[in-house]
């Protein structure tokens, strides 16, 4: 299947189903094991890898698991990173189901590589670690088990569809990549806030990193009126002080009755509603913040799907939910650009590094 | 808080929340227990009530709950109901959460009632019953227990924004429900198919009640060619029997790879994409079925939230993704328009009674 260059020749899916091995027939994120070899196939690309993200979720997890054996804790976390990595071929936590990111520069570009990238790039992936074919090679043996930042040497595969962006020059790549991490919400806001006249948008979770990107993404994309809903004074202090929404305004976003209220007494209600806040039970107050006709989007993976439409029914609420979806095409550019111009932005990403 | 007609004064809440007692500042739908009092705010109408239709995982839930009982495990189930009502001034299983409908007779009418029913409509709730005050008042005597339709005397209150459809002369009041019953999906998907020019729709599921709605939905709404997708071979044939789809094919919708590679063979991939089956795991096929640029609606409370967001993510798909919300202004009638346009889906409908 090799050729001289190591690039094999037989058909790969975009999607990488071809590195596939259990169970048969299933996406790449559902399998329990990857093909790891190093040997490209003609649309993929190989990074060798410098560091990996573990989502937090994950990471958390890990750490409590093996809290209770004191010293001795952060190998045991390494050691079980270490064996889920070689069992899989990919980083994904059985118990959360979740991965993370890596970072790393490209070593072989297979020849129909549609992904625009080159030898010698330094690029973070945008796709979930639980999709990607990883190994390790140092043993992590730079790693001391406590913290989600994973120095790591070893090798990535990228497929036809998967993607990467290139790290920017100009931002330290922490900045970078905690920018990238949520760059899905600020591109799908100013989607949809630009198919509205003038729009209310509300977002609620509006200091935090996908919310203050958010509120910025929608009045690029045309907002009349940005509404920050924060449930705890200091940061409605930290909002104002960054000037990144017309009004800021508090709520505990699982009251749907104080939600709505606030957000009607801010100058809603809203025609469009970003949720970005990670805690369950905010669909109710979402759904009553939000106008006849207007739409909500959820970015939160604490969403739940029948809480939502079981809601709007209820409420006969004539409103657009969308589930928001990591990728957007351009994402990643947009949302450094977002960045890039707002000091207020940049301050509220760099008080979480 | 009464004037002599009965009818109170003092301020209601379209959505019921003067009705919420327990815990306080919820939604109807969430509270442990509502107020049943008899009397009506202003904007409110009390429904005689003639039937309960609980929803199928909640009756299946109680039904397994008391198998054990032998021949008194009708009674038993009679009697949870009769408890839960009690308990909680509505009926929402408390193991699955979910209701069902009712049907009944308007007795009262609030002065300042938005619905435009008249005292004597026999009408069908399209608001779950969890949220709506519930009394039974003839202890279910008429009822054994043993399905999912229950003969009911009491009465039952609808908010001023609850929904209600009066049952049509035509149609038996069993058909029109079940029609009712799934209204929401023909309404969403004839609205999103409304938004692109001449777009392949799939409909996955499309042999059953939300389905084959769907499918007339989406042809009547302009698409230019209609994909039904079923499981099994039976239902290919009663779906090609019925003329409703212009291709019907065949393919496990769990597969992602299957169901991408069937709606392509039939003329995919789809700009809509409609999930109207109830298992899980269906996400990632309906994603890869669905063209750049298109829409996939989910209508199954199977559906993950999460599973949508990743897989999307992961497979690099510029796709819409819609909570199904089951509240689209004018669904009842015009579902049961479909129905009596079509006799494919009157046939259809008809089996299943």
């Amino acid at each position: 299947m090799s050729d001289p260059a190591g690039t094999t020749t037989a058909a790969a899916s975009p999607v990488g189903l071809h590195r596939v091995l259990e169970p048969a027939g299933v996406l790449p994120q559902a399998a329990t094991r990857l093909d790891t070899r190093r040997e490209l196939w003609p649309d993929e690309v190989r990074v060798r890898v410098e560091r990996l993200n573990l989502d937090a979720a994950s990471f958390r997890q890990l750490e409590r698991k093996h809290r209770d054996k004191g010293g001795n804790a952060g190998s045991a976390v390494r050691a079980e990173v270490l064996a889920i990595v070689a069992a899989r071929g990919k980083m994904q936590n059985p118990e959360t189901g979740s991965g993370g990111m890596l970072v790393g520069t490209v070593e072989e570009v297979g020849e129909r590589s549609p992904l625009g990238l080159s030898v010698g790039d330094r690029v973070a992936t945008l796709v979930s670690l639980t999709l990607t074919p990883l190994v390790i090679e140092d043993g992590l043996a730079d790693w001391d088990g406590r913290s989600e930042q994973v120095p790591a040497d070893g090798y990535a595969i990228l497929f036809g569809r998967s993607i990467a962006a290139r790290l920017p020059d100009d931002l330290a790549p922490e900045l970078a990549l905690a920018v990238m991490d949520v760059c899905g919400a600020p591109a799908l806001t100013a989607r949809v806030v630009g198919q509205y006249e003038e729009p209310v948008v509300a977002v609620v979770g509006a200091a935090g990193k996908s919310g203050s990107l958010s509120l910025v993404a929608a009045r690029d994309a045309g907002a009349a009126r940005t509404i920050g809903v924060v449930p705890v004074a200091t940061e409605a202090d930290l909002l104002s002080g960054a000037g990144l929404a017309d009004v800021v305004t508090l709520a505990d976003a699982r009251d749907p009755v104080a939600l709505a209220e606030a957000v009607t007494a801010a100058g809603g209600p809203a025609d469009v509603t970003v949720v970005c806040v990670d805690v369950p039970g905010c669909e109710g107050g979402a759904i009553l913040a939000t106008a006849d006709g207007g739409t909500v989007i959820f970015f939160s993976m604490a969403t739940s799907f029948s809480a939502a439409a079981l809601g709007a029914e209820g409420l006969a609420a004539d409103v657009t939910m969308l589930v928001g979806n990591g990728y957007v095409p351009g994402h990643a550019d947009y949302a450094l650009e977002l960045l890039r111009g707002h000091d207020g932005v940049r301050t509220l990403f760099e008080r979480r590094l």
